[in-house]
Parts: C-alpha cells; sequence; structure tokens
C-alpha cells in the first residue's frame, strides 16, 4: 500500500488516541450538562463579512469556493469559523425567540485557523466552549462559576492537575490610562508575549513604540504582580501608589479580581492566582480573563482560556463569560506524552469464536444475547483453528474469547480471558466481564 | 436586536432540535459499538487531487482559500471532503499499521457539498457511516451484517420502520451486457432517475442515448424485478429467459441477493426485499447495493444507502463493504413533521432556588450534592421571589424547583415537581429525579 503523508497542522489519531479524545469530550460533555449548560451546535461556515470583524484573527480564515462552479459565483462568500464565539453570538440573534436568559450554552466543535502549523499551533482542532449570557446584568459569581465548571471538568480528566491564572482588564485599563498609555490593546498584546520574550524582551516592545521609561517600568511592575488572596492586592496597591495612580478607581477591578479568585479556591484549593500579566489578545474582554496552565507542561501554553465581555451581541445588553479549552491541544499532549493511554483501541469486549462456517448462526444467537445486554461483541470473521480466533482477539485487544458449546443458540458455552487465560462455562443470558472490561478506559499512562 | 438570515442548505437547529439530532447521533454510535466497530475520525479537509477523482462528485467540492494569505499561497490545494469514504480510504492507507483485518470502522461527522440546495439536499450535513474491510476476502454475510447493523441502529430511534430495498451490481452488469448496454454506469445513473420520472421518463432517456428498443425494454424489464427472497428470482429467471440471457452466468449476483435479503427478514421480516431498479449513482459498487426508506416517508429518498466495493484502496485487496445514514436529511424531517420531539430543551433536572444573596452558597451546596448524584443542576440566577423563580424553570423546561431549608447546607429542603405542583421534603444526598425526569428524552411527536 502507498505511503500518505499526514498534513501539517491537520491532526488525526490512531484508533486509540480517538478512544483518549472522545474520553475528553464525553468527560467536558457530561460535566457541562451536570452544570446545566445547552448543548448548541452551528453550522462551519459564517459569511465572511461577519468573521472579519476582528482584525487580528481575520488573516487565519479559510475561504470557500466552489471547485468547479458553472458561473462566477464560485467564491461562496463563506468561510470556516475560526473560534466558537462568533458563530454564537450569530446564533444567539438568529434564535433568540427560543432562548431563556441567561443563557447557559456549551459548544464543542472543530475550528479551523490558515495560520502556520508551529509549536503545538494546529490549523483544524476542537474547541470546548461554555458561556453564560445575560440580559443587560450579570453579577460577578458566575464569572467565578464558569472558571469553577471548567476545572471540575478537567480535574475528571486523566491529566496533571492545573493552575488558573486570572487578571481584570479593569484594574490594567485603569492602570494605564494612569500613568499614560494610550494604546491599551497593543500594549496588552506586548505584555502577552511576557512569557515568551521575558520583561527585557517586553520593554524593547513598549520603548519601540514610544513609552517613556516610567511608563513602562509601571507596566512591567504591574505585570509583575501575582498571587492568591489577599497578598496580590497588597502587592498591587504598593505598585499602584508607586504609579501615583489613586487606588479607588481600580476599587471595582480589585474587587471582582479578589472574589473570583477566592470563590475558585474555595472549591478548588491552590488552583486560582491573580497574575496581573495575563492579557489575553482578544480585545473584547472588560473583565476578569482568565488562563489555565497544565503542571510540568506549561510550555503548552494556556489550555482554557476566556473572560468576561461587555456583550455578545453588538448594540450591547447581552453581557456574557466564556471559556475554551483548547481540546485537539489537550490531547495532542496527552498522546504525544503518554499522559494517558486507552485499555484497548476496540469498544469490543468479546469475541465470538465460530466452530465452523455452519454453526455461524449459533455464534450469531450468543453475539445478540451479549449485545442485548450493552455487551460490545464481535463474531469471529473465520471459522480458523481456536488459536488463530484467539490470536485475531488478541492482535485487536479484545478482552474476552466466547466459545459456544454443543447447542449454541440456548446461550451456553465457555468464556476464555485471553490475558490471564482464565476459561470459565458461561450462559449468555447471564454472563457480564468485570465492570473494568465492559467498555475501553482511558487511564492515567 | 437584528435579524440574521439562515444560510440556505447549511441546517442549524434550536437547542431542542439538537437534543433531538444528539439523541439520533448517540444511539447510532451505541448500536455500532455494541457490534464492535471502532471510530475513526477524520480531519475535513483532503488534498484536492484526493476529491477530485469520482466525476460526479467533484464538482460539489468546496476548496479551502486562505483569505488574507502574505504570498500567492492563498490556494491551500485543499477541500473539505464530501463524504466518509474517501477521507476513510486515505486514512486506512496511512494507518494501516494501526489497523487489524477485517477492520470494523464507524465514522460520524459533517460533510459538504457545493451544489444547490434543493428537495431537503442539504451543503453541510451529517453522515454516520460504518464499512467492514478485508483482506483480499470478505464473505457475502457480512452484507448482511451491516445492513442489519444498521436496521437495528434505525429501529431504536423514535421514527417510523424503514424498508430497505437490495440489488446486486453483478446481476445488471451482466444482464446489461447480454443485451448489448454498453454504457453500464450511465444507464444505471439512468435507471436511478426511476422513481423521479417513471419508466416513460428514463425510456427516453435510454432512446436519447441511443440505445435499441429491446435493449431498453429489457433494462425496463430488469428494473420492475422485484420483491422478497423466492418470489424475485422467478421473476428475474423470466426476465432473464425472455432476454436471451443465460442464466447460469447470474448465479452468482442472485445467490448473493438471495442470501442477503432472507438473512435481513430472518432478522427483521418483512424489511427487505429485492428491487432490480435500485442502481446507486457511484460507479465503485461491484456488488450488494442497498437503499432505505421510511415508511410514509419516501419522498425523502433514501436515508441509508451504500454497498459492496472491490477494494477500498487503490490497486486493490481491500474489499469492502460499507453503509452510511443521512443523518441530517433524517433529523430535519424528524424535526420539520414533529415525527419527534424532546421532552426538555435543558439537560436541567432541578433549579435550585436561592432564598437571598447572602445565603446563594447554600443553594451552591446542595447543587454540588445533587450533581454529584448525575443530577444536572442550576442554581436560580436570581433570589427574587420564588413566584418568578418557578416561573424561570417553568420557561427553560426544568421540571424540579428545591426550595433550600434553615440550614441548607446540610441538603436538606423541599422539592417542587412544578408540572404537578406536589411539593415534598427532601434531602439533596439521597433524592433523585423519576428515572424519565434525569434527562431530557426523544419521543414519538
Amino acid at each position: 500500500m502507498s505511503r500518505v503523508a499526514p498534513l501539517s497542522g491537520f491532526p488525526e489519531w490512531t484508533p486509540a488516541g480517538r478512544v483518549v479524545e472522545r474520553h475528553v469530550l464525553d468527560t467536558l460533555r457530561d460535566e457541562f450538562e451536570l452544570h446545566g449548560f445547552v448543548e448548541v451546535e452551528t453550522r462551519a461556515v459564517e459569511p465572511l463579512d461577519r468573521l472579519s470583524g476582528d482584525s487580528e484573527a481575520s488573516k487565519e480564515i479559510y475561504a470557500l469556493r466552489r471547485l468547479r462552479a458553472d458561473d462566477v459565483d464560485g467564491d461562496s462568500g463563506l468561510g470556516l469559523h475560526f473560534d466558537l464565539t462568533v458563530p454564537f453570538a450569530r446564533y444567539v440573534e438568529e434564535f433568540s425567540g427560543h432562548l431563556t436568559f441567561p443563557f447557559r450554552r456549551y459548544q464543542i466543535q472543530k475550528v479551523w485557523r490558515g495560520e502556520r502549523p508551529q509549536d503545538g499551533r494546529f490549523r483544524e482542532f476542537y474547541q470546548a466552549d461554555i458561556d453564560v449570557v445575560g440580559r443587560d446584568v450579570l453579577p460577578t459569581y458566575v464569572d467565578a462559576e464558569v472558571a469553577i465548571v471548567m476545572i471540575r471538568a478537567l480535574s475528571r480528566l486523566p491529566i496533571p492537575k492545573v493552575k488558573m491564572r486570572i487578571n481584570n482588564r479593569k484594574i490594567v485599563e485603569h492602570f494605564f490610562r494612569a500613568i499614560g498609555v494610550e494604546d491599551i490593546d497593543g500594549t496588552l498584546r506586548n505584555v502577552d508575549k511576557l512569557p515568551k520574550i521575558g520583561p527585557d524582551g517586553v520593554r524593547e516592545l513598549l520603548a519601540g513604540k514610544g513609552l517613556k521609561v516610567g511608563a513602562i517600568d509601571g507596566v512591567l511592575a504591574l505585570s509583575a504582580v501575582s498571587g492568591s488572596e489577599g497578598k496580590f492586592v497588597e502587592e498591587l496597591r504598593l505598585v499602584l501608589g508607586k504609579a501615583g495612580a489613586t487606588a479607588e478607581l481600580f476599587d471595582e477591578g480589585i474587587a471582582e479580581l479578589k472574589e473570583v479568585v477566592a470563590a475558585i479556591n474555595a472549591e478548588a484549593p491552590g488552583t486560582a492566582s491573580a497574575d496581573l500579566s495575563i492579557a489575553r489578545g482578544l480585545d473584547y474582554y472588560t473583565g476578569s480573563v482568565f488562563e489555565t496552565f497544565l503542571e510540568g507542561h506549561e510550555d503548552l501554553g494556556s489550555i482554557c482560556s476566556g473572560g468576561r465581555y461587555e456583550s455578545l451581541v453588538a448594540g450591547g445588553g447581552y453581557p456574557g463569560i466564556g471559556m475554551s479549552i483548547g481540546v485537539s491541544r489537550l490531547v495532542g499532549r496527552m498522546l504525544s506524552q503518554n499522559l494517558s493511554v486507552a485499555t484497548r483501541a476496540v469498544p469490543t469486549a468479546v469475541l465470538v469464536a465460530v466452530v465452523d462456517e455452519e454453526a455461524r448462526p449459533a455464534s450469531d444467537s450468543i453475539a445478540a444475547l451479549l449485545r442485548v445486554r450493552g455487551i460490545s461483541t464481535e463474531v469471529s470473521p473465520s471459522a480458523a483453528k481456536f488459536g488463530k480466533q484467539i490470536q485475531l482477539a488478541d492482535r485487536k485487544g479484545i478482552p474476552f474469547v466466547w466459545f459456544p458449546g454443543e447447542d449454541g443458540e440456548d446461550g451456553t458455552g465457555e468464556v476464555k480471558d485471553i490475558r490471564s487465560g482464565d476459561q470459565v462455562v458461561a450462559n449468555a443470558n447471564e454472563w457480564i466481564p468485570p465492570a473494568e472490561d465492559l467498555k475501553p478506559r482511558v487511564e492515567r499512562g
């Protein structure tokens, strides 16, 4: 068979890898639904004018063209969505008559970005988003609630612990204005590079855009503030004082940040800390912003990010808070570093052996009896010697082989655990495999 | 809020509609896995040269272009897949080292076709495929097995019964050759139009391409043969005899068709019949071909089609049999004609009321106690009067409202079924809703 090369940036997994990915997707979905989030699925495409609003992301859009259109209308005017927020905003406008606010939605789909694939960036990848969108008001406790749902979901996965780092745009923006920084979004994008290029690198960038030394010092001093509840507030007030910024102006942002960090740590002690360097590239955040790192895998970047925004919908009135898990980035790491492994690559728990081709219906009957009780079962594709049939089960990773009895159709026979070699008399109307063998499981590697 | 128009051909559902779609997807997946099919998920894109092999489908391809590429390389050379067979064939080549044959795979993903949206045709839609691919040989009983898995899966859905119509390409091709028809694929495509334009219409098409009256009579006579096991064979031999075709040449095809129809009817009496007019547009089928219709909704066309092919992979050696359910077509009909309805649009079983904002943590505690036992729970977004909070539950379709007791954190309180008005004392460590209220269910409409 000819070799086919993989496409860079478009990850695909082996069947065993897909079991791991599916476990992640199912677990997230289950946790989101336990918290009353409603699933929304949007089409993969949006009109280009809706996608290209954001200048940073729009160069990454894949536009669609009908390959052999009969007319000049080959360009469809459509592009693949690059995140799940733009389509969700459009969905809320389109389906508002069917929604009750505050609307709690989750959405797990692939997104596409045409950027150069590098350091774990994909061109096609899964995102898992939750958002709560209110009408006119949405209290700060919802910020913490959304973060806690994500932490609960991630804590159910067979991966290391996560740490969440949180900032509040209100503090940052007030402070930047107080020290004379005008290009707030641009400066935030520079600060965002801190983990990559360090304070000296950021200093250079800021100087390059004409910021004065005092302002640069301020920006870097603020970015250096971090810690859990009480601690960061003291540090922060010190920095504010030094810069001559009136503390009162910052009280709202500080109170929110303190509340969110405390609420998360009350639920998951030691998980959250304030970090005034967390910037998030996107300019629509207006309050809490979040990044989440996997312990020991900080090089991977944030695996779960998001924040509070003024309004989901243009024109205002729909304040919201949303977070997004980069599922493919996470699964890629889980697989490449064997953080998690599937106990087997097939759903099948039992292979029913076939004595000879005439007796295949008896094996089919046994398979039906097992399936009716939820046990995934295949019938052997050939009536080869039993040794060969056991070998096939072994190659596939199927833990049990069933040998039909003389009168197999009544469900009697013997079942062998091919790992231990143990073989027992059994009836397909009653026998069940041990719970841990019923379905493939995903465990720490 | 501004009105946003839906995009023709790109279906999206309300949250309640998505519950129905999700039920279909989950049920199919469950049934496929019960039969030992392994999930494969491929990227959405393939290189254009791989997609454009088949002349019929290639004009429907959406090609991808990076919208604001810095270089002339905007054209990515990639297109969205238009089915799940082309990417599966490529996956088998690429991952063959990880697969054991016969390989049983299922794949449930969206596909895209740029054709004009009309009569229930979508441009973006879900397909659910199963295939069994062997090495060198794959017995005929697998044809029936794959069809039976599909029938079992469809029979678990809240939809009318299905009828499967089956043909065998070997009979058709031998017969066409025997009566002097040379353009077999083209003639099959004409025959495929029978349900739409009737025998007279097809006669006209065949005459237009220069077929002699005798050959046209033969094609139409063959296409008129149908029925269950014994019956169609007699009819068929009559037609063969009239056309002067030697029956022996057809024995293999007739035997296969008879076996497949009989095996399916043994499992699901009255479901399968032979229909020598079933053509399937695609030219890669070489044996059994299947179409499946929903009783009372034959106008929808086939909702589950497929067939036997010589080899999945170019160069031969990988014979297979596959079928594909047109999930979006089916779900679209289920929703538009209310064949199936969700009992509610939200996962939430319980809304925990909030007495006042200071007592929110007590309500959060109750929610946590319920969730830990798998009960989807939300906490009321406001501490409004209880009447208002009940109203919110009602609007969302949440069946139960929980009122925390004096000391709510210990789990005590009262729970009200807001449909009946019944309210009972309960403890969140023990109470469970009736099984039918635990999750949204999907029922016949």
